[in-house]
């Protein structure tokens, strides 16, 4: 998908919500505990359910992995599932994958070649020839981690060099690697004053927010300091929408969780683009 | 296993030699394409060949998940199959993972809980919420990236603040995070001169350095200015060993590069150690 196009399903759903999939076993509802497939019954429950309120959907890699080959055979069913429902919505790779050169290639294989994502996450730390490869497929994006939101952003990413801190350093080097059609960046909801910052160094990228609901960031503040032109955000919310509830109706109530969060943004939306 | 034991293996082998089991479908000798499972009987014979010259073994994940589940399905047979061979030999989750806490978690159970790996490569990016899970289970190693091997280092890895280059202060705060015996540091060969500035911060700790072979580093110095009381290397050939040969005999060629590198590090450990 191209930039426009991402933007073009965030007029037309009023929404730049992203799902978080990150099931674990533990906290399923019981409900499931009979099926024969769990996690992906419930990740289809939930995306039946929140689909029509949001532009992209996340699976977080370390949640399928830890189950094994079963969980990955869950991961890739997921994906396209979701690929057949709507062509349309953004699928992100959340695996904050980088390697050296030839080895970065194959993680573009695994997530583009092998399986039908849209996105994967990619961290900096190694720099250009580990991100390069992800941005060869036409129409696939790397999504760099600028300025994360965990506490640990704290240790290494307001390193200061001549004024300029890391996360500034990875934003202002990495976007001559792609374009605004093959490059996002990760930026914390919990760090939203410093989204003013980051606009200034990349006006144009889309960001991708993680940390609104369960860790606390503020979708007012994002959507005031993170929107460009073509909305430029998609804004994650994981356990604040599937594990919203745990009966046998949790996907209802995830899909209420999700419709709230669209009606939200669709005030914001309409406040800047007049839709 | 603690670093004692390890340094007991490199002892005992003379030698510090990680092979890096790296299988690109396309570049498998052709003698193995008649094969039900080429990648694991690709491993299986180069670790027969090699296990008697090396204390560590490091399969690249790429490799694998860039072959689906059949990919990741010979991962876990190669994984068991050297845990059957032999325990004391340390096994490595080249994997580059890292994401905010509870997130780490799950990667963690992956290659700790899920699959028996000694050890998993870890990027610093996010800081320590995103290391520290990989440290709670008991005589597990993880190994943090500090100074790579690969061109792209440079964008990042030398940001200095106040005096203090990235890599410097990756090595400074995360030692307080684990210990010597379960956290280790990569650094690549091919910065071997970097290697008398990277003792004095962290002068105990094993370190992983690759880059030696294939992308030009140099052993001996590795050796000169890496080595610690305990050895405290280990260093990686990948391309340099598997890939020397593509005839039938590909896996007896394996053996014999890892032996010439072996018999090298003999002479340094013989140099330093008197054994």
């Amino acid at each position: 998908m191209t930039s426009k196009e991402i933007y073009q399903q965030i007029l037309k759903k009023r929404s730049f919500l992203c799902v978080g999939l990150d099931p674990e076993i533990s906290r399923l509802p019981d409900c499931l505990a009979g099926s024969d497939d769990p996690i992906f019954e419930f990740n289809r429950r939930i995306i039946d359910a929140t689909h029509e309120y949001t532009v992209a959907y996340k699976p977080n890699f370390a949640f399928y992995e830890s189950y094994g080959p079963a969980g990955m055979a869950a991961l890739d069913k997921t994906v396209r599932y979701i690929n057949r429902l709507d062509t349309n919505i953004f699928i992100i790779a959340d695996a904050k994958r980088g390697d050296i050169g030839n080895t970065s290639k194959m993680y573009a294989r695994a997530v583009f070649g092998e399986m039908p994502f849209d996105a994967v996450t990619v961290a900096p730390y190694m720099g250009e020839d580990s991100v390069t490869p992800f941005l060869s497929y036409p129409g696939r994006w790397a999504i760099i981690l600028a300025l994360t939101s965990n506490r640990g952003a704290d240790d290494f990413q307001y390193h200061t060099d001549k004024g300029q801190r890391l996360f500034e350093r990875v934003l202002t080097v990495s976007q001559r690697w792609g374009t605004t059609d093959n490059l996002m960046y990760v930026v914390g909801a919990t760090r939203a004053e410093m989204l003013a910052d980051i606009r200034r160094i990349v006006p144009d990228h889309f960001l991708l927010v993680p940390g609104v609901g369960a860790q606390g960031g503020s979708l007012e503040e994002v959507a005031r300091y993170g929107m460009n032109s073509q909305c430029g955000l998609l804004v994650n919310s994981s356990r604040g929408i599937i594990y919203a509830d745990s009966s046998e109706n949790f996907d209802s109530v995830a899909g209420e969780k999700a419709r709230e969060m669209q009606e939200e943004m669709a005030l914001y939306l309409a406040d800047r683009f007049k839709v």
